[in-house]
């Protein structure tokens, strides 16, 4: 029967995906349930095998479904984490101890920090403008990626002027309780304002293996500076976020 | 010559794919400019059609570069609006008479308000409990689009609980100075406070249509819910914004 045109001018394989689509939405389908296999699907629908894989790749691209080698197709389990952007920086809370980003998990769930790499480098253009100094100058960076349940959500990269952190424990794999911010105030150069810029996209190749991200999962990049009470700049922190582990809330007064 | 592997075990379309993100980057190709056609592609690197199509739509479904119908393959121009997440909101602003959106747009940009419709609905279970009305109960939805410089960049449906809004200007399609807000707090009604959850994925095929997403592009669903000073909602908005065309500011204190 191939894939020609039916009712309303749709595709056959574009017909499958909404059917499957709509099943889904209505729970017919839970989060974790395997899809009918090709097989099956080809029997009920009448079509080629070619067709019926168009049909669940309009799903993958869509992040809907995702396929486990050897096992089938399933529908994604969404149970992300909720990252309350201005409460989880509360100064209270690194000045308390507690690292900024064990806000964004409770208890039944493991957040860890994985791959820390602390390198002094030359600042680069963009960087360079944000920190205030020149092109080329002294900077450290700090990198590191965090797993949920042992699968990687997000990769950061801060980058500190030279001059305000040599010496300090900002520069240790662990800086310790509260963090890098709690050993900033240390040093007289406490975090007193942020401001977080906020883009999203597909993922990079890099990025996609690193976050291990299933087709259809775009990336929320997060660009967090940090300021002291007198305006100087002390952190630039480029986040790559897994779009489909992160629900973002900001909460604000009018 | 087909598309078998070359160097480093990667497919011929790959690294062509490859060689053209790495020239776009280094901004030999800028935003805008069309890239080499098919036949120039297939002499360049000495492969099929298919190979050079492949190639082609990596970087399309990466949100890369766009083709146009019989113009050929252009580089995405991103020149995306600053939506700075609180301010916008401040209750100075639309006390004053000015809309929160003009927020996001420098006098060089139009930004226009299109396809307005209030209609009086029945409360779905989630704006239910948001709003604190039962399931099934008369709510009011707002919905509408904004055009940026022709192009749709964002929907939204706002609701409100039917009785607060009942024979105000809030209902009106265009509700005036100020907008919603200024007309909730005249009905005293003012939003005091405010939160925002965000999300980001792939867009539906309706999405895709409504905001004409070229393919690559996923979607942010932002829901604000606004709160009076004693804590009662007032309103829950549904955006939906094309990822493409917006850069989300978030900026506050320690």
């Amino acid at each position: 029967m191939g894939s020609g045109h039916g009712a309303a001018g749709k595709l056959k394989y574009q017909r499958i995906a909404e059917e499957l689509r709509s099943a889904i939405e209505a729970g017919e389908y839970e989060p974790g349930d395997r899809l009918p296999g090709e097989n099956d699907l080809m029997t009920l629908h009448g079509v080629a095998r070619m067709t019926v894989r168009q049909a669940l790749s309009v799903l993958r691209s869509e992040g809907i479904v995702e396929a486990r080698k050897g096992a089938g197709v399933f529908v994604r389990a969404f149970r992300p984490l909720r990252r309350r952007g201005i409460q989880r920086l509360a100064s209270e809370r690194w000045a308390a101890g507690r690292s900024v980003w064990s806000a964004d998990v409770d208890d039944r769930r493991e957040l860890v920090v994985d791959g820390v790499q602390v390198t002094q480098e030359e600042a680069h253009e963009r960087i360079a403008t944000v920190l205030g100094v020149e092109p080329g100058a002294p900077v450290w960076a700090r990198r590191r990626r965090y797993l949920l349940d042992g699968k990687p959500v997000m990769s950061a990269a801060s980058h500190f002027p030279a001059g305000l952190v040599a010496g300090t424990a900002v520069l240790l794999p662990d800086p310790g309780p509260g963090g890098v911010y709690a050993r900033l105030a240390e040093a007289g150069h406490a975090p007193a304002h942020f401001r977080e810029e906020l883009r999203t996209r597909m993922p990079s190749a890099g990025e996609a293996d690193e976050l291990r991200l299933p087709s259809g999962t775009p990336v929320i990049l997060i660009t967090r500076t940090a300021f002291t009470a007198d305006g100087t700049v002390v952190e630039v922190n480029d986040m790559v976020l897994d779009a489909a582990s992160y629900i973002l809330e900001y909460e604000f007064d009018a």
